[in-house]
């Protein structure tokens, strides 16, 4: 099926005029209906184009959500929930219309429990300004995923980066949230406690359920000590091989790595380019240890025996942090070389994760389908988690160049299954990865399904998104 | 309500002898209707009376698994998943009679993947027995909850134990499932990747779920690297309050103690009088730290100065394994030390898990309580993730003396939920604690249900475990 089907919706516009009536009167200029306001609650860093919703609330209390989600609810309306629209697969979309949920003002540090080290926060918290209200502490929230997205949206889409491969992701660290059900009620999925045995893992079924369960308006997360110590380095290898075979051995002999980052030749060369640098253009890693002065000494003296070992170039190593920051300027600048490969097209940027020891092989695979079918396409990888992404380069307006592109992220996809892999690392499903998800799990998805039925029966939580708008909505 | 309410369950008869009958055709001698073993299947570790299944399948294979669901489903009869019972909250109970599947003869390591750190095993594996098969290949599975549980049962019941500060609980290390949902179909919650935002957490949903949405018939778990060093010691502390002091501070340090323990004045009393050792009758930390000779020297410094600041005797350590056997002796021999207070009374393990911050407080208030009404109740905590247990001795004969024990538990829940805690770290809610799940988090136990309701519409897994029996069995 073309993603232009899935993505198609039926729109209830009797309930959607009640709703905006109702909704104009209860928040006056919190709500918003302008095409402005509109377009950009549509438009993300997604490649799909945007579908808009109807209008905008700008709330500022959980008891501003259970208004909006009851209103919509009564007239079955969409709610979708909107962090800072840095999702990558048409979250945000509104393709049967509906009510954007836009949480920029709901965004308060509720409660800094230094001593347990986790953090209650608003939804529309960014990563950023946690860290930044964590400074004095000497803790730090360590999920990473580039953008500088909200929390509540990092946790709806089960959000990782760079250092998953030591602090984990989004699943491992939110401890607990509040979230507005269908019936308009909040609830808390769990207590601040590390660990329980209660009752079914709720905080873990709606981390990463992309809000189609309900509105998520706080989240409790763990926080890490600041390391003392920070110490990085890059290494260029002589094949994407042998670069996974250094960071295999890396994760087998726990060496506690907090990033390493491999960019494929073409990335390497990309940013080269776009930064007047002269890094070898060969497969690189870009690690990163944390810990005291001793520690990441020793770990770095481990990795230069297993880079050396792998017939890696010499290991360029600093614990300085301005020396570290130019050493990792590729890897932060990759993006962005990338596209400046060919700034007229957009960017089509996809994202699969295998077992670690079938990373080399489905980089290398992915490798000879760019150069057989002449993509621009560079490879950016957590390859810690078997986690990669390709930024591929393709002509929006051009229906045969989207459908190329598509066709290269069936392929990828397909090749990422069949090696015991996910068709999404970290990006989530939205509207971009639809049959992927069936094709990866079959009959599970039925069960998803059914939670999905039980929890949202009028499916109004982020409709057509992980699963096609198959539960049509029925006229109020 | 009183538990003996919440725990009675109707028969579907009718059902039940239909069942009978097919599976004695389908299994032969491998299924079992003798009264023995129906009680086998019932007694647990629980201290909660028996409810006997009508029958025990010793499945061989999924196949097997798929069968007896379709049959019990196709008939409106319970199924119980049952590992080796050790459960301690009446999980493998059958209030309505059914049929219980052992898993005892499915019990292969299916799959080492010595590369990615994972392993596939079928559920009746023992944690013990996966390890001797580990052996040889340098890995280990962290997760040791006491018992020599099965993998399945530690998955379904969200297992922790003495290492989940370091290396987490099941939720953490369980990356895959396949399971028998009520349709009588297989299927996979994940694939074997690292990690992945495909849809809803359904692995986790299943972990902490006790048999009540379907059957596991292979688990995924995360590998550890064997440690080439482990070192331990024992510290004891004027006061609980101090004990306490020293684990917050090593956790905030980021010191990776691998099991941080607190055992209580009476509890080393008992080691003390059940082994004839001569330990300080004080709160005491049992410390283990898992590294290189490096590392495991370095922590056990940096645990040494955390201690004398809080005021702890001097801090006896070894990284000699005999040695650290002597010295953790008395953690290993706790269960039975404090059986051993009073051999004629039974014993009630209860658990609760709160805020770090809090748990000298509520160790505290819980020791006032024990000395206020007289029990005779050790206390041992997986202090670093805020878990405590209180083995409570009773007279499990005298209906006066039960009610005491219950009402000393119902006191421990809400002082645990007021501190921001939960009613069960890691047992589980099972037939015990699901009054205190309602006080616990209220409104989501309706979203558990239509879960529950979605996934198992006629409730055939596990009736009567974490929700009590509303959902009435109807007549085939």
């Amino acid at each position: 099926m073309a993603l232009k089907d899935v993505r198609s919706g039926q729109r209830n516009e009797q309930g959607i005029e009640t709703v905006l009536g109702l909704l104009k009167q209860q928040f006056g200029e919190r709500f918003q209906t302008g095409q402005a306001f509109r377009e950009q609650h549509a438009h993300t860093t997604t490649y799909l184009p945007s579908q808009l919703p109807d209008g905008v609330v700008f709330v500022e209390t959980a008891e501003d959500v259970k208004a909006v989600v009851s209103a919509c609810a009564a007239h079955k309306v969409p709610v979708i929930a909107f962090g800072t629209g840095s999702s990558l697969e048409g979250q945000v979309n509104a393709p049967s219309g509906g009510i954007s949920i836009d949480f920029s003002r709901m965004n308060r540090v509720l409660q800094i429990n230094a001593e347990d080290l986790d953090v209650v926060v608003e939804p529309g918290v960014t990563r950023e300004q946690l860290n930044t209200e964590l400074r004095d502490t000497g803790l730090f929230f360590p999920i990473d995923p580039g953008a500088n997205a909200s929390i509540g949206g990092m946790a709806a889409t089960r959000a990782s980066g760079t250092n998953a491969v030591r602090y984990g992701t989004m699943k491992d660290n939110v401890l607990a949230l509040t979230v507005v059900t269908a019936n308009g009620e909040e609830i808390r999925t769990a207590q601040r406690a590390r660990k329980s045995s209660a009752g079914y893992d709720l905080t873990r079924l709606f981390v990463g359920s992309e809000g189609t369960l309900g509105v998520i308006t706080s989240v409790t997360l763990r926080l890490q000590g600041i390391p003392e110590k920070i110490g990085g380095g890059v290494c260029a290898f002589p094949s994407v091989k042998a670069a996974c075979d250094a960071v295999i051995l890396t994760v087998q002999m726990g060496i506690p790595v907090a990033r390493i980052e491999l960019l494929d030749e073409m990335q390497m060369r990309a940013c080269n380019a776009y930064s007047g640098l002269s890094y070898a253009e060969k497969p690189t890693l870009f690690v990163e240890f944390h810990g005291t002065e001793q520690t990441v000494a020793l770990q770095a003296e481990q990795f230069t025996e297993i880079a050396t070992e792998c017939g890696g170039d010499s290991f360029s190593f600093t614990a300085n942090a301005e020396e570290r920051s130019r050493l990792w300027k590729a890897r932060h600048d990759a993006y962005w070389a990338s596209r400046a490969l060919a700034p007229h097209l957009n960017g089509l940027s996809t994202d699969v994760c295998v077992p670690i020891s079938r990373l080399a092989d489905c980089v290398v695979e992915t490798q000879a389908d760019i150069q057989e079918h002449g993509y621009l396409a560079p490879i950016v990888g957590h390859a810690g988690d078997g986690n990669f992404h390709v930024l591929i380069l393709f002509d929006d307006k051009d229906p045969e160049d989207v459908a190329r592109a598509e066709a290269f992220v069936a392929r990828l996809n397909t090749r990422a299954l069949a090696m015991g892999g996910t068709c999404t690392g970290e990006h989530g499903i939205g509207q971009g990865k639809m049959s992927f998800l069936e094709q990866e799990l079959g009959g599970a998805v039925d069960l998803m399904r059914s939670i999905k039925k039980g929890l949202d029966p009028e499916n109004i939580f982020n409709p057509g998104k992980i699963f096609p708008m198959t539960m049509s909505l029925p006229n109020a």
